[in-house]
């Protein structure tokens, strides 16, 4: 793969910033070139790919849809499907379990499924230190956060190094795997133990008036990137337009950097990644990991070439992604006041506020790596009949050291 | 690249037409397997790749979605853009050159353009001796059939083994990048100096009462696939229905094969292939060249995991796109009366014959491997102002042993 050679970066203290660098080709072949030239060689891909695991979060997919993700997963990818989908008057999990049974039964390769409902994951989650995820109902809550967090959990304990999100809902198996291969060349590029790769798509097809327009921005990535981009300048005193994905679903870290993560819930969770970062490694806070502020946080945000193809999910959808993603930056102690103000004041102006009032809080969790994996894997496998290794080869088979709870892993 | 192995093959002839195989993923990683269970690896497809010309015909499409195609082939690949575009009010085969240009700058490979109505064009297939290309005019024809027929007497001179086309119209970038995979994987797959790819793709959106339907078979290929079925049918005494790629837009060819096959003009050009198969190599006629029916033809036919998204040119172009198929069909030695009979019924219920009228003959050009090359390149790139190498190193210096007229070459 080829990349564009990306220039300028944005420090936020130990936070560096890539601006959006293109794909060039999706396919470099035999063309070399030194580190920093926006090359990756095969070899180098397929070497993160062999230490990757691809969360997909799923509500309530077709089959042919979810056939269509799982084959643009490169295959040394170890997948890993956290449903929530209905299991009422059908259970559309098994519908979806079967299909990534059956793909990867023909592929020859292993993956890992899991409802976000499941009774037994939720005792999992308590057992083992994380009973903030569990909601009144007994469960795990709903939300894609949530989703993202679970998955997470099972990715430490396959003794990977890095995890990539990918969502289900996506027409277009290609563009699936271009994300892949563009999360292996942005985490081989940062050549760093705390890295994060996020995609901005190319574009998105949406109908207007019968025909197709490729429009360039999600309606709320605009609102969500202009405030995190704004926050930043804060303090810099410099404007910035260098933050592109501030909702980006399709992204990948390491582990080493995810597992201090703190996550949030729902859709606040993509747009919170950026506010955690720069609470625990933007150097205005007291530091959680001071091994990472040592190091540095590279965040490469990549342009895709492929259109970014999925279900319209509706208004109210974007709304709700829009707002959530404004509360917690409205709520993070490294907003500045004349940030938290135009956020009062957009919201106002949006009707999504009234007057006087302040923003609803998300939910924020603990860091993954805080969880105790040995309780969390005997409870997983005792209790919660949804968590299936299925196809060819173990995924799973005791907490590795990396899903053992890091020394440091337990921030103020 | 791992493929749904192929069970059943229909033979006509020295032509193995295997029935379709679906791709299982896009990317088979470090999986292994021996040739035949369908796992292609990485090094087997990238040294197809390095022997492979892509033939893109473009006519009018924009910058951007001739950027994306351009981004989807692997980079080993040559790309040769035969371009039909109008060069009036505005040149837009200029803009085409350009964007060739800056993107092979950008991944420092090289390229050729041509313009299919370039006077130079058309002196120098006159000169290598093909006059019947050229029309009253003095120009080379309009047509598909005569782009690829341009685009094929360029590939020959490269010096590479295989060619493939892909369209310009494509929006996802994706989608070419897995066409040209499979016909590595096919080719290798074939194993055969004779061989041919054919992609089925998996479904193609369409706009369907203001939302996106996932249609699965184009109008067109449906009624060409029934005619050409029933042309095997009628010899073998069995109903099949093997053929599932008649208007295979997209498909590749060893220049071993494609250099021997004579080409049809304008959209009757992709089923011609399988009758001109038929014709010179089914046994039925007298074999056009006997070294390849001592071996054999093996046609691939491969159904890819993303959609063909492309413009929709109407429903004058699709119904053109089908007569002109049956058309060859009609016309062919190789088609029995009963077939004749059923295609004439069916263009009378078409409306598109009176009743007792034959339907047109469409213009079948001689091989490619009968053309002088070394007049043609010399011509070519004496008078030829849109022949252009562009980029980084060279793709054609001067006529190679494979453009060479073939001493087989003259067929009856």
């Amino acid at each position: 793969m080829r990349l564009e050679h990306s220039h300028r970066t944005e420090r936020f203290g130990a936070v560096r910033i890539h601006e959006l660098q293109r794909v060039i080709e999706l396919d470099s072949g035999d063309a070399t070139g030194a580190r920093g030239s926006g090359i990756v060689s095969h070899d180098a891909i397929r070497a993160i790919e062999r230490e990757m695991v691809i969360v997909i979060p799923c509500m309530n997919e077709t089959r042919r849809v979810i056939e269509g993700v799982l084959s643009g997963i490169p295959h040394d990818c170890l997948i890993v499907l956290v449903s929530n989908s209905d299991r009422h008057p059908v259970d559309r999990f098994e519908i979806e379990a079967q299909t990534v049974e059956q793909f990867c039964q023909s592929a020859e390769r292993p993956a890992i499924t899991i409802h976000q409902r499941d009774p037994g994951l939720a005792a999992a989650l308590k057992a083992a230190g994380m009973p903030e995820l569990v909601g009144d109902d007994g469960m795990v809550r709903a939300g894609k956060g949530e989703a993202m967090l679970i998955g997470m959990a099972v990715a430490a304990m396959t003794g990977r190094a890095y995890i990539g999100y990918v969502d289900a809902d996506n027409y277009v198996p290609g563009a699936v795997h271009e994300y892949v291969k563009v999360y292996a060349a942005g985490l081989h590029l940062a050549a760093n133990p705390y890295a994060m790769v996020r995609i901005s798509w190319h574009s998105k097809p949406k109908l207007r008036d019968g025909r197709l327009f490729f429009s360039r921005r999600g309606r709320s990535s605009e609102i969500t990137n202009q405030f995190l981009n704004r926050l930043v300048a804060e303090y810099s005193g410099f404007g910035t337009e260098v933050i592109a994905t501030g909702n980006a679903g399709e992204h990948a870290l390491s582990l080493d950097l995810g597992l201090r993560m703190r996550l949030a819930g729902g859709f606040a969770v993509e747009p919170f990644e950026y506010v955690d970062l720069f609470e625990q490694f933007g150097g205005v806070l007291p530091a959680s990991y001071p091994e990472v502020m040592t190091s540095s946080v590279p965040v490469l945000q990549i342009e895709t070439r492929n259109p970014h193809f999925h279900d319209n999910k509706g208004e109210d959808h974007v709304q709700g992604m829009r707002m959530q993603a404004l509360n917690v930056l409205y709520h993070s102690p490294v907003s500045l006041p004349a940030v938290r103000e135009a956020i009062l004041d957009f919201m106002v102006a949006q009707g999504a506020l009234a007057p006087g009032e302040e923003p609803p809080r998300e939910r924020i969790y603990p860091p993954v790596g805080s969880l105790d994996f040995d309780l969390f894997f005997d409870t997983l496998t005792a209790e919660a009949n949804s968590f299936r290794q299925v196809g060819t080869g173990p995924a799973v088979e005791r907490p590795s050291p990396r899903g053992r709870t890091p020394e440091t892993a337990s921030p103020a």
